[in-house]
């Protein structure tokens, strides 16, 4: 696969072989992005609702990002819990699958698996959101730099060039730097001003209310806000990644992750509503996304500006980046259990990560084909997934403090872990109850017809494996009661090299061995070519073989329509039939295939006759490929 | 593959397998529809051309027209010859192969194929143009459309239901009658009228001119006139078809379809001149093909009207569907010359035609996708490729006269007939000239591109095979040296049915078996399994193959990191270095792939075994798959 090679290169490193690695300082970076990059489009979400109720929906958005902002330290603690509980893999499927069955692991994980692939749907729409409210001119090709933007990752995950680091960093730090610094020199001026500072670039005005304030209204601003909270997990999943002691450090990020999160999300909250920055429509020319004109009206459009949102455009495709090495690892977790096709389990190997990363692009390329690259459409799909593997995870670690043992002193412990996480598991049920009846119209019903037909399709590939092993069972003794070889039959073209080396073969494996010629029924010269063989046949091969006392091998014609397989599979079947009980192989010359045009040109054939011959050839008929190495032809 | 059984079929008949059964009646919609067909775009494209010139262009369209019959007719009589001379297959390719030499033969054919992927593009544009003519409100969908139609096309030629017969035969002759009948009431009118007759529904005027009338302009025009030439090749390729005696039917045909097509073109330019039809901009609202707009005019928007435009649609996308055949067909020529894998040569499979039908789609796929479905924009790439087939044929016509002998009482004869195809090939090469240095620029580009890369890569597949023909020329006489059994190796991950199989079969090849067990590194269970393991082989299958006299067969393990195939082949060396000369046979049992999942569950994964100790084993090695067929397991 040279050509594969040049394109996508040897796989190098991921995330993960950093393990044992990273403290607070590499860890916010390479696991809080994710988390931290989603403070560009939650609070740009939850407002985007409360547009229709104009200015009033302004003083809402920060009592609606006070009821997120609680959720998440809810889920903040319960986390902590689960980092010290399962300090080697705390993701949602382990921590479901132990504690609350396999059924519920694996549901937890098609609602990863399913927000993975919107992750990165979102974070390329947002980022390109940023990227077009900067540069007006960009906004008509959203949908072309989004898919643009989504094959450069893809190409550099194939790659492997993407790793938690210096490209990480940098960005995330001047993101919290740049956008943190904007935001509280807004709330400086807020407090210089009583609350009503003067922006720098006035914000386009927010339209006239055309519907009242409603409770509805309202949930449905928090269960797009709820996106916000989207990546908090990665912690626990991601332990294993830390420096000795890993649950201290890896406590230590989680909270700063949690708390730079909630600065953000808070300030932007406040900003928004003090100098009067609503949701725009991403489809309209014009576009500004909350963060651009939040920036704006604080500092102007200068060079901060312009750092803050490209910091912003670099975050959120490194967290679109995220889902591409999280992805792979939940397949290969799922593919070790038999839920997902068993050669992907292996860790050591490009192949899983190489089939993840594709089948993610595909999917997030399907999705933002099919909502134009415009995040808004794409939001009421997202949580979804997220918020149902928070709620199966919170729930098995309350089962997990449940079942510890009663007695002893740390009793009291136990159960203010078990309230804390029943707590979080409360907490984001409803949480997912009120996204899932929020949104469920406006396109959260695909995300809940996706989970379950995932689901399906990983326990019948799990039953699959189940009957395979089921009949492989081997409970009767070995008892040897034909050790006679084969009966070979090679089937042949010409005396040329390949068919000298497949008889040599065959010639090892038994003192019966027929050479099958297929005759070609076209072409004038056939005929002529039959006879030649024959000839060739009788005074060169045959004398070699009686020449080193072997049973002279014959040669059987047969004319055989377009090359075709079924008149040798009449010949095998015939030979079967003559010598009952038998057994028959038959000795395939192939090229080795060195480079992927020698399988398109030459290899593919032998391979489909092979499973031909298997397929049809019955339980006594082996195929015997002996491989033939090209001396370096090129196409 | 039972899914793309259901999905596309078997393949049931196509259009060859008519040999020898048509007449002209049948042969006309057979063969001639997408001649015929050309007309609805042929004489549009030249209006196109002229539009820029107002209504002075309707004067030249007449003269245009002439020129272009002119070319046409010259084109029939070289034609009628080349059935008589080639009354088997006169396809470019045969002819300019036979006549010219192997690489003109194959640039003509190249140029075939790439018009075949233009024929289907042009044809299905300009039908969903009809279509958008007559329901205005379809018109911002006309890439959807196309794109639908496309894959409508592809879904029915992959099942194979698309033959010639009444799905040809009612849509041609309801084309001819209908349009025929537009243009004869149009003729009618314009004679009583005096040459001024009064449309019924009057066409939107003709732009005024923003340029004068210039030669070039006017050669402009002639160029895109003559992709109404394109499909009259097809009767020297289809020769075969028609009933005996062949030639004189073949012939008759080829009279009905040139004077039908030449009667439609020229009647539809003086309708076009006298009722004041141009061409309109098709990504422009309110767009009216010509032949909308002119059966408009004639005979008004009624019943009339919609039965045309109808069979304009019908014809059209029926001209698509017959590249769907022809594109095929010269695959299977030029794989069978080694020009394209050899394994696409076997005409009795279904094969080469999915193959060569989903090639032809995603061309035609990504060409209306770049250019819109806007016919106008396709125009330019088009007719290159048929005239330069032309050009060769015409040119090893000629070719084919010089050589007859020159003797004997018919030389005046051949004399005369090297005259007529000389002609014909100036004519088409001057047209080609012309197509060229009209089009270049505006797209024609493109299809010179394309040409010289699709014939490097054809010539790099001949070369391909021709190397791997010349190394496998085997002029030694056969010496047997060695006789010894192979040293059989298998590899088995449990004592399963699987391996009891392998090991069967491994003690009829012969008696010196190792069975490898590759234990897993992780997991817990690891060497408690493997100790099983040693323990069942110990007490069980060594005392089994002990009982019958055999050579007790060791069992090795060794512990391979994830199910890597390196340890197994590492140990494939050892062994051949410990038993230099010895030939060595890993004995793999497979299940045999009965259902597409099979492949990607658990196939796959021997496949890939396989093709690594293959590829990575060394000429000694030979791989012996022994199948088991599961009982019917469902994923």
């Amino acid at each position: 696969m040279a050509l594969l090679d040049i394109l996508i290169g040897r796989r190098l490193a991921n995330r993960e072989s950093a393990q044992g690695k990273i403290t607070t300082i590499e860890g916010l970076p390479a696991i809080g992005l994710d988390g931290l990059a989603s403070s560009a489009y939650g609070p740009e979400a939850a407002l985007m609702i409360l547009l229709p109720v104009g200015a009033a929906g302004l003083n809402w958005i920060a009592p609606i990002m006070l009821a997120i902002l609680i959720v998440l330290a809810i889920l903040a603690v319960s986390y902590w819990q689960t980092i010290e509980a399962y300090p080697v893999n705390g993701g949602s499927y382990t921590v479901a699958s132990k504690n609350l069955g396999a059924n519920f692991g694996l549901l937890a994980a098609t609602g990863l698996m399913i927000d993975y692939v919107l992750n990165v749907a979102v974070g390329i729409s947002a980022g390109i959101g940023a990227l077009t409210s900067a540069i007006p001119a960009l906004q008509p090709y959203t949908l072309g730099l989004c898919l643009t933007v989504l094959a450069l990752i893809t190409i550099a995950n194939l790659r492997g060039t993407l790793e938690a680091g210096i490209i990480f960093a940098v960005p995330t730090y001047l993101f919290v730097a740049s956008l943190g610094g904007v935001i509280a020199f807004g709330l400086w001026q807020t407090f210089l001003t009583d609350g009503i500072p003067t922006p720098v670039v006035t914000p386009p005005a927010v339209p006239a209310a055309s519907e009242a304030v409603t409770l509805w209204l309202l949930l449905r601003a928090f269960a797009s806000g709820c996106t916000a909270m989207t990546g908090v997990e990665a912690v626990s999943n991601g332990v294993r990644a830390f420096r000795d002691p890993t649950v201290r450090y890896a406590h230590r990020t989680l909270v700063a992750i949690v708390i730079i999160l909630s600065m953000l999300l808070a300030g932007i909250a406040i900003l928004a509503h003090t100098y009067h920055v609503g949701a725009m429509d991403q489809t309209q020319a014009g576009y500004q996304s909350v963060l651009s004109q939040l920036t704006g009206a604080v500092i102007g459009r200068g060079t901060v500006y312009f750092v803050t949102i490209g910091s912003v455009l670099a975050v959120l495709c490194l967290s679109a980046n995220t889902s591409f090495v999280d992805f792979p690892r939940v397949c290969r977790l799922l593919a070790g259990d038999g839920y997902l096709p068993r050669d992907l389990a292996a860790p050591g190997r490009r192949l899983v990560n190489s089939v993840g990363i594709v089948w993610l692009a595909v999917g997030a390329g399907v999705l933002l084909t099919a909502f134009g690259g415009i995040t808004d459409r794409l939001i009421p799909l997202f949580a979804v997934g997220a918020f149902l593997a928070f709620t199966l995870s919170q729930s098995g670690m309350a089962v997990h403090w449940w079942r510890q043992p009663r007695e002893g002193g740390r009793r009291w412990l136990n159960h203010a872990r078990l309230a804390i996480n029943a707590t979080g598991a409360v907490a984001t049920g409803v949480s997912l109850a009120v996204i899932l009846a929020a949104k469920f119209t406006e396109g959260a019903w695909i995300t809940v017809l996706v989970i379950p037909s995932l689901l399906a399709l990983l326990k019948a590939i799990k039953r699959y494996y189940d009957q395979i092993d089921g009949q492989l069972v081997n409970d009767t003794p070995l008892k040897i009661t034909d050790e006679r070889p084969p009966i070979v039959i090679i089937p042949i073209r010409d005396w040329d090299r390949l068919a000298e080396r497949a008889l040599r073969y065959a010639l090892r494996l038994s003192s019966e061995v027929i050479a099958v010629h297929l005759t070609q029924l076209e072409g004038p010269d056939t005929e002529e070519h039959a006879g030649a063989l024959r000839r060739r046949w009788h005074d060169d091969v045959a004398p070699a073989v009686r020449a080193v006392g072997l049973r002279e091998p014959p040669l059987v014609q047969i004319s055989c329509p377009y090359r075709s397989t079924g008149p040798l599979l009449d010949f095998v079947v015939h030979t079967q039939k003559r010598h009952p009980g038998r057994a028959i192989a038959v000795v395939i010359p192939a090229l080795a295939d060195a480079h992927w045009w020698d399988y398109v040109l030459h290899t593919r054939r032998v391979r489909r006759l092979e499973s031909t011959l298997l397929r049809e050839g019955g339980p006594d008929l082996a195929v015997v490929i002996v491989p033939w190495t090209l001396e370096e032809p090129q196409p």
